[in-house]
């Protein structure tokens, strides 16, 4: 095995190893497997953790909600009370700065979006009728933000990610020079797919921010936020506590979801946000729904009960995860570390890693896998409108595939990164 | 008690029965009654029906799709085949020309005219790029329509309702000639308020409209389909099937719910278009969820199982209805008949009973309930922008209160219509 950096190697050297490589992915090629690291998707054996869950309500008493109010029938349009404080305790928010929804916290980020361009924030204007609007949007980051930013025809910044969060430096100086930004889409812990949580600093500094616009909005999609995979796991500091001290707290709307610690697709949404902004959400919702699944509400309650049952579920989670990363994370090490082109992400939560191949060959590393069947996500679906200026970020999701089969997808997605970087270097 | 018609009697006599009147409403008055007929919600006995549900998923087995997919992870955007083929039955249309939603019917037909504003339909621009836009809005109707119309902007115009449905010849008029016009609300079956199903030549003659708009969309809201209360149910003609044969399958969507046969709010919603609506639907969907709550529809599965079990339930639902229905139009005509200022439909099935007090009166009428403690409908809730021309429409739902409840809730209203309609003719 070759152990010296492409970069330095001659035409020879590197030909003989594109060779050698070819030999294996050939190989894995005849074998016709069909393997998918594409999306965040729980394993089975991690659903089968909530399965108590699907037969807990036993008896017509546990059918009722703290106010008394039946949860069979129509009503409660902001979710049960003691489902919103639940909420509140996992996002360290009060209970009544929280709505609950229906499965899916997209939705919910995607209707708040809505009541912005239709209503507007903070007493403003319809973000709708104030022209050009623009989203800043820290990359590598998530897809479907991007996808519901491009809908309502909101211009997208690119917004480089450090280690430490988003470049702060351009994000307040955008904030504060341009009233044309209207929001910053933000997975503030272990992000999405890089796994960076954001430091206290970055969370102070957006507590701080002094925006142009006056209905400037950050969206804080904490999707992850109880999802540790490491013993030794990350601290966010609680922006919605920093915004008070600061007198902010219009700033931020907060979005969570259960999807990740009971079933995805049959979980439980939730948002929060000030009183403000709240308002605004809440028109809309009389509108377009009479409520939203109550009963689910109950169950997770059951359930979960608290934050302790919250940190039980979690704990399992984390066992059946933790093997899946290390395996990732190992074969990478193993056999990227030496041609020295790629660099990845050592997340200590969350559900990606996210990794760098050669600058240009992203969408040929995707190719080979899928040709040797292997569903990655699609290169450029980290960055806005699905287009990585440096054809580089290509996102892993580890946790659906089993042990085995992750073991040869990994191998496999190293042999195409080399063999794409192989490929760019020779045709230089 | 009086046996004239009020119109008729002389102004003494009308002070008498006034005093008479006044007497009862006080004394109900001092009662403090907390009495509901508001809203369209089942009644507790009738959400009994539907627990065997709750814990009807037993085993692992249980929990795949058809096609093999596991329901308790994300996938399937547009529901279980089986679920689309469920529905499929219950409407009257192809399994392929179904999708399946989240709870609520009311969000499905929001995302749809956001997906016509957005888009557009049959290949025309989005309605939002077309200037100024009408619905048609059948009246009285069901205020949940017109608030989202509102909600966008369009401008409601108002259709008179006949005992066969809208009033076509207006339909058809305005329909192709206009247009800006680009849609009408319909409640086709046992409509909302009147309890009125659309005849076989009304439907017809919805399936030939020649719309003077390409992406002209009728919007039939099928919340009634299976909600007979009595007997001799009435026939809705299949209007997917008279399209087809028009040719004019890209004019209906149709959407419906089972939140009136199992449970309110922990329901399942469903829509139905062509390949053509369907496309434009599917566009928007794909950006605002990843899919629906699949394990509520696996229990809906299991529950009711197909059309029969369907049928047996809605029996069982009818027999805790009619009763109260009964109250209703035997209240209704015990005490207004004489005095011969009011009107009421007398449904075949649904959830209300839709009563024309006098004419100036139904604010009064609503106003007087209240003081009483009856809620009813606000008075005006049946026409867009909550503006009944004449004030006289009110929607009773006898389905929530206790017979007794109700009983008492029918012979307060009956008092108020009678008050406000001396007070009416007094101040003349």
């Amino acid at each position: 095995m070759n152990t010296e950096q492409y970069i330095s190697m001659p035409k020879e050297a590197l030909l003989k190893e594109q060779t050698a490589l070819q030999q294996k992915y050939n190989a894995y090629q005849a074998q016709k497997l069909n393997l998918n690291m594409a999306r965040g998707k729980p394993g089975p054996e991690q659903l089968e953790l909530s399965m108590p869950m699907l037969n807990i309500l036993h008896g017509k008493s546990e059918l009722y909600a703290a106010n008394g109010d039946d949860c069979r029938n129509y009503g409660l349009l902001e979710g049960l009370p003691e489902m919103r404080q639940f909420f509140g305790d996992l996002l360290g928010v009060d209970a009544c700065d929280v709505i609950v929804g229906g499965n899916s916290s997209l939705n919910m980020m995607f209707d708040t979006v809505d009541a912005g361009m239709h209503y507007g924030f903070s007493n403003c204007k319809p973000w709708a009728a104030q022209g050009k609007l623009k989203f800043l949007c820290p990359c590598p980051g998530y897809d479907r933000h991007f996808g519901l930013t491009e809908y309502f025809g909101i211009e997208m910044i690119i917004i480089p990610m450090t280690e430490q969060g988003p470049d702060m430096d351009m994000v307040e100086q955008l904030v504060s020079s341009d009233t044309s930004v209207k929001a910053i889409w933000c997975v503030p812990k272990y992000s999405n797919p890089q796994g960076i949580t954001y430091s206290d600093e970055v969370v102070r500094r957006f507590a701080t921010l002094k925006p142009a616009a006056k209905d400037f909005k950050i969206l804080w999609d904490n999707a992850y936020c109880v999802h540790d995979i490491s013993d030794t796991p990350d601290n966010l500091l609680n922006l919605m506590k920093e915004c008070k001290k600061q007198g902010s707290d219009d700033l931020p709307i907060i979005f969570t979801s259960t999807s990740k610690i009971t079933f995805p697709g049959a979980g439980v949404a939730a948002m929060a946000g000030s009183k403000n902004t709240l308002a605004t959400i809440r028109k809309k919702l009389a509108l377009q729904t009479i409520g939203y699944d109550k009963i689910n509400q109950l169950r997770h309650l059951l359930f979960l009960k608290d934050l302790n049952g919250v940190t039980k579920i979690m704990e399992q989670h984390k066992a059946l995860i933790r093997p899946k990363f290390d395996i990732v994370l190992n074969t990478l090490k193993q056999e990227l570390t030496s041609a020295g082109f790629a660099h990845w992400t050592n997340p200590q939560g969350g559900y990606f890693v996210s990794v760098n191949v050669m600058e240009g060959c992203a969408k040929r590393v995707v190719t080979l896998c899928k040709e040797a069947g292997v569903t990655l996500t699609d290169a450029g679906a980290t960055y806005p409108y699905g287009k990585d200026p440096n054809d580089c970020n290509i996102r892993i999701a580890p946790t659906f595939p089993s042990i085995e089969e992750l073991k040869q997808a990994m191998d496999i997605f190293c042999i195409a990164a080399k063999l794409a970087a192989l490929e760019h270097l020779l045709t230089k």
